[in-house]
Order: C-alpha cells, then sequence, then structure tokens
C-alpha cells in the first residue's frame, strides 16, 4: 500500500496539465519574444494561459505576472510594497507569525533594511483576529500580508475582512495563497486583495512556476532583471509549458472544487476523529481548516520517528512545511499557537489528495495509532508519565 | 518547408531529456525536502542532476546552484560580487557593452546604489581586449564580468586569459556563458572563472530552470528568499523535473559537441559565403564565432521586413536578441561593434540547428538573397544609391 498524504508540500501533476505541456516540449518550442510563427505560438500559449488565470481569479490578464514559483512570488509582493513604502516616507509592515518562510525572511530583510515589522500572534486555533490587524496598522503602514492559509495546520485566514479593512485605510494588502489555491475559490477583486501569490505544484500544476498577482496602477519592483518580458516586471525567458500547465491545472482545480472539497471535507473529519481516538493527543489549529489537512500533536513521540515507521508502511506524511523539514527547529507555527518546543517536536500533519478514500483514511488511522503507541513504549518518560510519576501536558 | 534559424533565442527540447522528464512529471513527483520515500526519490534526482552537471563543467556538485534560468543566474552573480564588495569597500565592476541585459540591467541597477561600472568597448570584431580588461581592473574592482559568446553575433570572448588576469589579481570573475554552452566545452577550474551562468533552454535543456556556478569560498547572496533550499542561496521547492532535463540535455550535448560544431561550422562557413554575395552586405563580428550563428547587416532594408518575407517561407530567424525584440532601440551589441542605427537596424542573425541540412543552408541563402533584392527593390533611397545620388555604406 502506498498512500501520498503530503498533498501540502507539492502535489502530483494534473494529467491533464501534463498532456497540454506537452507540444510545447515537443514541437511548439518557441521563443515567445521570437517575431516568427515560431515564436507567435508560444506567445499565443502564454497569453492564453495568462487570460485563463486571470478568469479564475477574477482579475485582469495584465495584473498576472508570472514567476518561477510562490517564493518568489511572495518577495516580489513585500518588496514592491515596501519600495514604495519607502518612496512615501512609509515603512511599517503588519504580517503575522505564522506565514511561510518565503514571507518571514523577506520580511527580516527588510527589517534590515530599516523597516519596522509587527508579526501579530494567533490565538490557540491558529487564526490572526482582524482586530490585531486593525489595532497594528499605523499611517505609515505601506505594506498588510496575511496568508490565507496556513501551510501546516492548514487554518483559513480571515482575508476578505483584512482586505475590506485595508482598501478603507487605503494600504495594500497581499496574501499568500500558495496554500488556498487547491482548495478555495478566490476573487481578488471581491475580497479586496491588492497582491497575491500562487505556486502551481501545490495545485497539480508543474513545479517551477507562479503567479504573482498585482492590482493595476500598484508599481511592482523586478526582482529580476534582464529583458523586457511580462511588461517589465519579471526578465527571463517565460517558461511556456509550464505556465501552460499551471493554467490548465487551475481551471481543473477551479472546476472540481466543490465536489472534491465535500469530499475531503468528509474524509479529514473522519481522520481527525480517528486520531483523537488516540490517548494524550490533540488537533493543530481550528476546524475552520482546508479540506484534507490534517495536523496533530502526539505527546511523548518525537514526530521524525513516526514519520519513519509510517514511509514503512507506504504512507508519506510530515512533521510540517517540507521548505523548513532540514531544519531542528521546532515549527513557528506550532509554537505561535502555543504549543511548547517539545510537543511542536512531535507533531505529524497529514494532507490528503482527491484521489484519497475511505480504506486509506483508515490505514492512516490504524498505522498512525499503533505506531504512536509503539513509539511511547520505548520511552522511559513516558512509563514515568503512565505510572504518575510526570504530568502529562495533553 | 520550414526551417528553425533561431537557435539562439531559445533550441528544441531534447528528446532524451524529455524522456527522463517524464517519469518526474507522471510518477516521482515528491517534494525534494520531505523526507518520507517519494521526497527522497525526488531528492536522488536533483542530487543526481547536480553531480552530473559538475562533471560536465569541472566543479564540484555543492558549487552548483539552480536558478530560474540564465537571467536569474547574471544577476545573482553580480550582487553576490557586488554585495561582497561593498562588505570589503570595492564597488568598482568591470564589464562589457555587448553583455546580455541580464547583465547590463543589474549593473545600472547597482550603478544607482552607488557602485562605479566601467563598460568596455570591443573591436569591430566583437570581440573585447585582455589588455582593455587588465587596464580597466583598479584596487576596488569587486567584479569582472565577461560573457563568453556574445548571444547576438557569437563572438567568442578570450575568457581564459580574462579569468588567469583575474585571478592573478584576485578578483572575482563571472561570466554569462548561456550562449556558449551548446557550442563550447567549458572548464570552469582549468579557465580560472569563479562564477557562471547557464540557460537550460538555450542547449535542448527546458525553458525555467539555469546554473549559477560559484567557486566554493565565494560568499553567495540570495535573491529568492525563503525556505533552505540549495544550500540557503536559492529558496523555493526544486523544478525537480526540470533540473533532470537540463543535466541529460548537457551531457547530451557535451557527448556530441566535437561531431556537432564541425558540421554546424562548415554549413555556417557556408552561409556565410552565400551571404556575402549579396551585394551591400557585411558580416557583423569576425570568425572567432561560435558554429552556425551568422549575423549580417544587409544595407537598406528593415530587418523585421526581412523577417517577415522569410517567415512567410517557413525561415525563421531573428534580428538579434530575442529579449529585446519587442523593444525599437537598435542593437546595443552592433552599435557597439560600429554599425551605425539605420545599419543595425538592418540585420539579421539566423542561428543554425544540430539538424539543419546543405539543402537548409541553400534555401536560406537562396530566400535570403530574393527578400533583401525585394525589399530594396521598394526603396526610393536604395534606387538614389544605386543612381549614384547617394553614397553606400557597405
Amino acid at each position: 500500500m502506498e498512500i501520498y498524504a503530503d498533498n501540502a508540500a507539492t502535489t502530483k501533476l494534473s494529467s491533464s496539465a501534463l498532456k497540454e505541456m506537452l507540444p510545447y516540449y515537443e514541437s511548439i518550442y518557441g521563443n515567445p519574444s521570437s517575431s516568427h510563427t515560431a515564436g507567435r505560438k508560444a506567445a499565443r500559449a502564454v497569453k492564453d494561459a495568462r487570460a485563463d488565470i486571470a478568469g479564475c481569479l477574477g482579475c485582469l490578464p495584465e495584473e498576472i505576472i508570472f514567476t518561477s514559483g510562490g517564493t518568489e512570488s511572495d518577495e516580489q509582493a513585500l518588496i514592491s510594497a515596501a519600495e514604495e513604502g519607502k518612496r512615501n516616507g512609509k515603512t511599517h509592515i503588519v504580517s503575522t507569525a505564522i506565514e511561510h518562510h518565503a514571507v518571514l525572511n523577506t520580511l527580516e530583510h527588510l527589517r534590515k533594511q530599516g523597516f519596522s515589522v509587527t508579526l501579530l500572534p494567533v490565538g490557540s486555533d491558529g487564526i490572526v483576529s482582524v482586530q490585531d490587524v486593525m489595532r497594528a496598522v499605523r499611517t505609515d503602514t505601506c505594506l498588510v500580508s496575511v496568508m490565507y492559509v496556513n501551510n501546516e495546520i492548514g487554518t483559513i485566514q480571515p482575508v476578505s475582512e483584512i482586505g475590506r479593512l485595508c482598501r478603507e485605510k487605503k494600504i495594500p494588502f497581499h496574501t499568500d495563497a500558495v496554500a488556498a489555491a487547491a482548495h478555495i475559490k478566490i476573487d481578488v477583486k471581491a475580497q479586496d486583495i491588492d497582491m497575491l501569490s500562487l505556486s502551481a505544484h501545490k495545485f497539480h500544476g508543474p513545479k517551477g512556476t507562479g503567479v504573482l498577482y498585482v492590482r493595476k496602477g500598484l508599481p511592482v519592483t523586478p526582482l529580476i532583471r534582464g529583458g523586457g518580458q511580462e511588461r517589465g516586471r519579471r526578465a527571463g525567458t517565460e517558461n511556456v509549458p509550464a505556465v501552460v500547465g499551471m493554467a490548465c491545472a487551475l481551471k481543473e482545480v477551479y472546476r472540481n472544487i466543490d465536489k472534491n472539497s465535500a469530499r475531503l471535507a468528509r474524509l479529514g473529519e473522519m481522520l481527525i476523529n480517528g486520531l483523537k481516538a488516540v490517548p494524550h493527543s490533540a488537533l493543530n489549529g481550528s476546524t475552520e481548516r482546508v479540506a484534507g489537512n490534517v495536523n496533530f500533536c502526539f505527546e511523548g513521540i518525537e514526530g521524525e520517528s513516526l514519520l519513519l515507521l509510517l514511509d514503512s508502511k507506504g504512507i508519506y506524511a510530515s512533521s510540517g512545511s517540507a521548505c523548513t523539514s532540514m531544519s531542528d527547529e521546532p515549527s513557528h507555527v506550532l509554537r505561535a499557537i502555543g504549543r511548547d518546543d517539545r510537543l511542536a517536536g512531535s507533531s505529524l500533519r497529514i494532507s490528503l489528495g482527491d484521489d484519497a478514500s475511505e480504506e486509506d483514511v483508515s490505514y492512516i488511522i490504524d498505522n498512525v495509532t499503533r505506531s504512536v503507541e509503539y513509539l511511547r513504549g520505548m520511552s522511559q518518560e513516558w512509563k514515568d508519565k503512565t505510572a504518575g510519576k510526570l504530568k502529562f501536558l495533553l
């Protein structure tokens, strides 16, 4: 048995997307900037992909910038708003403690350049409060950046409310929607979103491409300088097959989102209920989460050991963000929702795919339960806890 | 008849490269940062690709950084050297007037940040003089950046000599080798190259990926900040299929380079001789050029009109760099070799592919000759020139 349950890390490329990409690898390989027929065919494909993605997000095609992925999109959004802020004497940025490192590390970079950054806390439910955002913004705030969905615990942030608030106060609002797009239909106009980041490989598109949406009229600083591609906002030969695949994947996800989300939500609930039955465990984040994301702490175990055991049973899950898996630091997200370092190190993130079945979920519950029990059985500390010599945290 | 003769703009993806890429789209789709089996398989592929590319270039695997392409690589090289220079009180950069805009625009950005930049001229042969480089470097020079091969006129720069000179003077040396790798075996150690940029789609690899080689010990500034990928030097989920395809394509090109270059050089010579027979024409750049690159000026015509006529005959060529094709500015490269604006606007770049035949070359010569004649026949100015009322430039 093999169950890929790490869809928050990356997803399988849609077979329709691959099918649409192949001609651009095999025969329509011109450079979209070339004026000959081969170039014009490629340019047409990029144009169509841009229009399709704009259609999905509810914006204008010229508001879409193709980048190399979510990380680049996040950084470019933040740098663009910061530079515009600086030109207007505004150097304060509001964000949250649970952002992806693409945002956090760029904020740290900006802080070194003299910007002041307010990182808002979140509640134990993993959700930022709109009131906190309201209280944090100042007359010199040049940007509010709040992620749409947290990539570790899947919690959905009140993006529309924050968007409305920022629009009223005329503060640019960016949202890292990388973990959202596979699950939530986004409408940037209706939701008052000024800038938004997407990464194709999180919604069954190819790796190596993403979107930065920037509302018309907002200035954009190029991160990658060179040729005049993307209207001078992002240089480098367009990745034609990738943007074609990304557009196809996004359309497909949006077409099936209601059906798939309902199904995934049911399976996610089944999984949450199953894992709640493991003693001394706790769900991380609230039920306001994207379908299929389940994140638990199991007191007394090492998350990495649990992953190893599950891997041996063909279950591919993670302890949190893949992007920080090489680091020994406990998750900043789990710490932000109040888990201590030991508990944060005992986490398991399961992110189900659209192809998950009830049998898969039962198999996962069964194996997680047994593996946790097994790992606890090997721990002296656990024995001391069950003997009442030490206190349980959960 | 259809002849793709714009290989300097982009190349057809190698079918072996595509074959090697497909499993990473179809089944081995894990995130290389994930610790489970699916992730480890992807990580293994990235590791192998890195080792293969390092093997081709003669460097260590850890000296290879995967980027989104040549433009990003160029910018990151320049920014890295500039930041290190600044830390050491060195803020002078030497480059050339014929670099790609990825270099020129980054230099312009650095100039605004207080760096002083010397752009060396080139001779009418399109080659920079090593003596000029030697005279230009100063005690406060933090970087010399000279492209390996010019992307428009194909001229090969004296990279090894410049490398040796820079190594003696302990000045970091970067070369944009984007237009070189399809034609020249590079050995970064033997050639004293400290930093080097490659773009996969210029050597039959996929679009959207490239290499930045940085010699061990030289500091690197990340351009794309976020997760810890590429040892903290380039964040963002690795583009697994693309780097697999890039490695395969580079190995293939290097395997066949002697055979293909000899063949292409012969065809290129045939093309040059054929086009020289067109009256009032001139080859741009010297014969020290990569095989298959042919760049001519035809006095009295508009390059864009010539391209249009050739396109209608199935010949896909360009007037110069695809990256600046949207701009009406005459080529900075042709101006640097002494062409006036009118002549620069009359240029045609033909870059033959490995699959080109003698028949293709004859067809191109025939059609270029006729098209130039046709366009000249429509021009009053040309009539005045042939009547002796106006002087010819060529």
